[in-house]
């Protein structure tokens, strides 16, 4: 795999965004969290004037092999019907992004099912979904390799077009599966700790899950690299989002982390270039079991905990206008000196 | 003190409101927190569409006399000079009105300067500043039903240009002492629990202050009713926004609460008439010590966690495009039966 280099942003703006911030007309530290992220985005962008041009929520869409074993309550063929509701316009995705003005953009990563591409779905279909884990790899080296390079491009091609900021979403019948898995193997976080409900399992179905995830790692005979197990493992919309947030770190672009799955993507991603994580923002925590013990292996404050699980990139979407919030506070607000308040601290 | 009755919003709706949105296109319950926000919307409306119709942030403004014990790190001209920053539209409460298209309202509550009321400051001045309750009633009877009725007009105002939900701000130096009055002798909970740092006391400014309060308590001598306490410690802005809070709650209007000030206000209405509770959302669990602990005595759940202290309706706004999430998710949101998805729950 080609080795990507993620420079950390430049920290001799710190000192000037910090001093910014603080003459802002507030008590020090009194716009808590918004400050934070002013300071972060303002690191990433090497300005005292950061900007969020043309935010882009991107789904990755595909279908997972282990599906057959009975982890989801979920059928297989909601993964291309959602699709079409998003087409349609229906889904919880697409009122966030109408609210909030993202562009929304469909990647088929390898759905099993013939999706009508003239309707604005991005065909990077590498294959019909994964094997299935339990028996095989999810995948080759080759269509890793595929996905990981798809990611970027589509990247590539939302920075032609003015973006600046990225959520990233999925779509994926049987993608909790393979992230807990990521994240068992990538974090040691016992198994049962990973392992949840999904879209809705009860208590017996959580148990035949985390059994058939526990007998696909003894029967997973790899080098237990980060590269091997996310192909072992993983879903392909899922290595396409490791891609596609390793271009986005790579061209300074801000990254807003979803739910559960997209956590354990950008994991991963750190575990493949750690200063990927300086252009995230972690924007919500959910209810999938395990989500909190990955964020808190990763250091992360998500900004939101709102109990959502639906993933599509929902919980970065509702984030946003909090992050706009942080970028108007640090370009809209007037300084003690120029607004003539006396300076009480 | 004429007794204000809240019905609360009729149950019958309930099922037909958990019905819609345990059918739209998602797993249920997955949408968490905006499912909820979008049930009491519908239930305050009484309907299955509901709207936010032109959003106010009305701030009120006074002075408080126990600032010449030294309770606060701030002088006494911030509370003007903010005053003249938010009609400049520098300040904190500016670029969330802006961001999130609210009409700012500021009421001179009984701020201690001559303000410009050919600006826009809306003159409802019923003293200048209360007196120190150090030594005796921070209002007379009158004074404190003056504010009440002024509270209601304001709001009265706003539902005629057309508002059907509000959020209240407060603009005072040495509020958050009067507070913590409030929410010690309302709740019982010990009043070092109930005083914080305010707009940035250390911890020597912090002990100083709980000595200030600890005496007022003991020289009070009244009679310990909610009317007599809000009374003798409250701001002027702070009965005057409980006097609003019964006014929207009455007039079945959303009531987005703020931080530290405001959710003691909501206490003390609750106190009053307990059904105003069914019309607020808490928006924001500030990093004021208490916030949390007043927040819990109402079995409040609040939306935000961002460590906001700045008050001025602040944390409210930066919630309200949460909740119009949860509003758009019930009216936008496509149905599994029409969007020809099998439902699969």
């Amino acid at each position: 795999m080609k080795q990507i280099e993620i420079p950390a942003p430049n920290e001799q703006i710190r000192p000037l965004l910090e001093q910014k911030i603080n003459n802002l007309t507030k008590p020090k530290g009194s716009l808590g969290r918004l400050e934070e992220l002013a300071l972060q985005i303002g690191l990433i962008q090497q300005t005292l004037t950061p900007q969020l041009c043309h935010p882009q929520n991107i789904i990755f869409a595909a279908d997972h092999g282990i599906v057959a074993e009975g982890v989801s309550v979920s059928p297989k063929e909601i993964t291309w019907q959602q699709i079409f509701n998003f087409l349609h316009g229906g889904a919880g995705v697409n009122f966030l992004c109408r609210q909030h003005g993202f562009e929304l953009k469909i990647v088929d990563a390898g759905v099993d099912y013939d999706l009508p591409y003239d309707r604005g779905i991005i065909n990077r279909k590498v294959r019909r979904g994964t094997a299935n884990f339990l028996h095989e790899a999810a995948m080759s080296e080759e269509e890793m390799e595929r996905c990981l390079e798809h990611g970027a491009e589509v990247v590539e091609q939302c920075r032609k077009e003015g973006s600046n900021v990225l959520s990233f979403g999925e779509m994926g019948i049987g993608n909790t599966s393979a992230s807990s898995l990521w994240m068992h193997t990538l974090t040691g976080i016992p198994l049962a700790d990973c392992v949840g409900a999904g879209s809705g399992l009860n208590q017996e179905g959580v148990s035949h899950k985390l059994h058939v995830l526990q007998q696909a790692l003894d029967n997973y005979r790899g080098n237990g690299t980060t590269v091997d197990l996310m192909r072992y493992f993983g879903g392909l919309e899922m290595v396409m989002a490791v891609g596609a947030m390793l271009q986005a770190a790579q061209r300074g672009m801000v990254i807003l982390v979803d739910g559960f799955i997209m956590t354990n993507c950008i994991l991963a991603a750190s575990k493949l270039s750690p200063e990927v994580l300086k252009y995230a923002i972690f924007c919500h925590c959910g209810d999938e079991a395990g989500h909190r013990l990955v964020l808190d292996a990763l250091d992360a404050k998500p900004i939101l905990h709102l109990g959502l699980r639906l993933g599509e990139g929902t919980g970065a979407i509702c984030a946003y206008p909090i992050i706009d919030s942080a970028v108007r506070m640090i370009n809209e607000m007037d300084s003690f000196a120029h607004a003539s308040i006396t300076k009480y601290f």
